[in-house]
């Protein structure tokens, strides 16, 4: 699997708080400091809003500002799934934040009523996306895109009660990538697992499983233990809390909340309860009810070979045939897939434990097609990675491990000794930037030195270059590298020069 | 000015059509073979849209989808904005696309009424942010940060009427960078428009103009024109339209509809007509009206250092102060400033013609104090690149230069030319991947030779590694070059390096 290769090895390796600090050297910390600011209330014609009706200072419920700490995670784990997707030869797409309201409704089953909408202020009656798969659908029949393998990376909202404990926000990144088009079976689904296994792998996140079931055998299940086809959805969201309920509670709400007999709900119990590999996609093609449903044996059909496809990708033994797995939106028509992340266990003899689900996806047919004027359909299948659980993750491991990260990038900082040098640093800086060096300077007309070095210690800035009086007059910028304190005098012409060298071999 | 040497040269290069397609090279295309599809309409519970009343399928007024092409351009836009934010120190922060309504409300003038409001579905009432300037003084307000040099890219929306042949939409891009905190005078502006000028020559758009302007002189001259202190703000938003109608008309609105007396008007016609460099900064200070105006004095005298700092970044010669530059925005309390891009004209004796801003920014000393509980100030500056109007005129040019770009970055693809070879495909292609490269395969179990060597020519993909029973016999690998369709035999051992050998000279 690519892992540490494909990023900047050594920023993700700080990044993932895989590397120690060596004795004596600086720790890289971001430092806000807080320094003397105007306090007197300007002249605005502005009113301020403390003046008004208790106004509180906050972000809307469920949603949060990214720190610059945070964006570094996240630009770095973006990255990485970006460029697995573009190993897979995805093209971009963007989709507006928010779509006409129709085309959101009737695809999100129970869930749709966590749809955000936007205030009728005359024209178009619109809603904030749901998820990035439906503007994909809308996107492929109205230009009539009959294949595409595309990625997209943006933010999707729902008004669920946030448990921000939890790792759920009402605002949050979804990456996507889905391959659309009339091909030969299980091929694409396999890319997809795939796909979702490079990335756990190239995280490295710890132990992983990913889930497969088909809607198709789901539904034969369903049929075969004589369930009312007009409940099969509402059963199917029954199933889907398996993760988090046990079959005791999800039986008695199948029993008593959607109405279902109870040898009927026992019965499904029989084969919600089961998980394996391949062996009991085969153990199921002998149930004597299942089959004898048309619908089941094409969904365990498709999932023998897709097992066959995993085999030869190297990758089966990450996949578990799990037959509760039901995920809950309305527009899945095949192979369905979760991956969970395993925490290893406390005793050997104890099951691994599910700390929850970071990507999922599957087969949904029949999408495009309720947007085609004439029902055209183009198959799609696709995967979603939910990097805010991801997030969350390596920004928990980084605390443990203490470790800090830089949110800057700059390279060199212009200082000086003496009083009266802005000008010189102007000058100095403006020809370091057109080389296309990353280089900062104290707003100060007479700053000190020491805490201008003190800057650099605390932002992890490698080099610093001084002017003076005397560096004036003699034509030369010193050069002080900020680890080691060493300091050589060097001429202005070959500073720029000098300075690029440093920093390709550093 | 760091130009090409910061992205990847030649794909620059040909997004920007400077490089002609070499003699019977292949031109690069992407495709979307319609392949065949299954039309038969599949079962599923789902309604489709057609059969409900007249449900039209497309995006909300005002937006659009981003196809692939239009992502590759966007893609290579940003990353050199955001390496130019880097290159000043700027640390990256992420805001909700949402904030609470009274967040946003009485920030922005008469363009109050753009703000797309959430509808009341229970709980917080919710606006989409209309720009990332408020969003970030909430931020620091809210964190109580004192001193923050960041960027932000992200969606803003506002509710205008679409004139989208101007580039104009109602979800749109914005790439800020602003530097917050109390510093001596003009350091952080001057290091403002030295990234608007970075940005512009970077990206080659041609020759531009930033003008340069300070909200105290406006209000400066409107006092001692006579101009009654409530009409200022309804004033300055006159002033701001003379880039697009002539004084004429502005005067008339000022008199007509704003109730301002004729000779008033006429003063102000006299001042804010003129334009020039530092030697207009000198010549207004002798103006005998302005000059008594301590506010005019004030912003006049900042202007004269904002000039002089100007010129030690060797930027000077592309900023013009322009006194009927207003900006829009309430939040304004200094220096003010709108680069706009200029056409050479058709003869040399006329003005090059304005076509249009292109990034704009100013001081908002006030903004900040709104929001916090005590109403403490944080001095705040900065920039806004309207890339949308950038996206456009390099699609334009690439349009004019009739080149294509590559919307996949697929290095290899996986072919064969017999039958029943999937599973051998499938392995190598896990191999390639594994391996960190970009590869792609046809998902048919028995696709055609011709067929997957058409597809490469079309994606501009180079090499082909091509697999079949006589190379599975001999233990090698076929490895053609798509350009000069020479093949060789490789061991399947050393395939990935001759591979990593062939892209990294490439």
């Amino acid at each position: 699997m690519p892992q540490l290769g494909l990023l900047h090895g050594r920023a993700w390796a700080v990044l993932f708080g895989q590397l120690r600090r060596p004795p004596g050297a600086v720790c890289i910390r971001a430092v806000h400091s807080h320094s003397q600011v105007a306090e007197a209330a300007l002249a605005t014609q502005l009113k301020p809003h403390q003046e008004k009706s208790n106004f509180i200072i906050k972000t809307p419920k469920g949603t949060r500002d990214l720190s610059p700490q945070q964006m570094v995670v996240r630009e770095k784990i973006l990255d990485m799934v970006v460029s697995c997707f573009k190993r897979h030869g995805a093209k971009g797409l963007d989709t507006p934040a928010f779509e006409l309201k129709e085309t959101l409704t009737e695809k999100y089953g129970e869930d749709s009523g966590l749809i955000y909408d936007l205030k009728d202020q005359g024209g178009e009656l619109l809603s904030l996306r749901y998820d990035l798969t439906v503007p994909f659908a809308r996107y492929l029949a109205m230009n009539k895109v009959k294949k595409m393998k595309r990625y997209h990376v943006g933010k999707v909202w729902r008004r669920e009660s946030p448990t921000i404990a939890q790792g759920r926000y009402r605002e949050f990144c979804q990456c996507d990538f889905d391959i659309a088009g009339q091909f030969d079976p299980m091929i694409p689904d396999a890319e997809c697992l795939k796909i979702m296994c490079e990335i756990l792998s190239g995280l490295q996140l710890g132990d992983f499983l990913i889930k497969v079931n088909d809607r198709r055998i789901l539904d034969g299940i369903f049929a075969v233990c004589g369930v009312p086809e007009s409940k099969f959805h509402a059963i199917c969201s029954s199933v889907d809390k398996l993760d988090k309920m046990s079959w005791k509670d999800v039986r008695h709400e199948m029993v008593a909340k959607k109405g279902l007999a109870a040898e009927i709900a026992d019965r499904i119990g029989d084969y919600v309860q089961c998980h394996g590999g391949v062996s009991l996609v085969k153990q199921m093609f002998q149930d004597p009810r299942l089959s004898q449903n048309k619908q089941a044996l094409e969904g365990l059909g498709d999932l023998k070979l897709l097992f066959e496809y995993l085999t030869l990708f190297g990758i089966a033994e990450k996949i578990s045939f799990d037959l509760s797995l039901a995920r809950g939106l309305d527009y899945y028509t095949g192979v369905i897939y979760e991956a969970v992340l395993l925490q290893t266990p406390a005793h050997a003899e104890e099951e691994p434990l599910n700390v929850g689900s970071v990507a999922a996806g599957g087969r949904y047919d029949g999408l495009v097609g309720m947007f085609d004027p004439k029902g055209h359909n183009v198959p799609c299948v696709g995967l979603s990675i939910g990097v805010e659980r991801i997030f969350s993750i390596v920004e928990q491991r980084m605390k443990t491990f203490g470790e800090k990260i830089r949110t800057t990038e700059t390279q060199v900082f212009v200082a000086t000794p003496q009083k009266n040098f802005l000008q010189e640093r102007l000058k100095l800086i403006a020809e370091l930037w057109d080389a296309g060096i990353k280089a900062e300077l104290m707003y100060k007309n007479n700053p000190k030195l020491l805490t201008q070095l003190h800057y650099c210690e605390n932002m992890g800035i490698p080099l610093v270059v001084i002017i003076g009086e005397q560096e004036l007059k003699e034509g030369v910028i010193k050069l002080r590298s900020v680890a080691s304190r060493e300091e050589v005098a060097i001429t202005r012409e070959n500073l720029v020069a000098e300075i690029q060298k440093r920093l390709s071999e550093s």
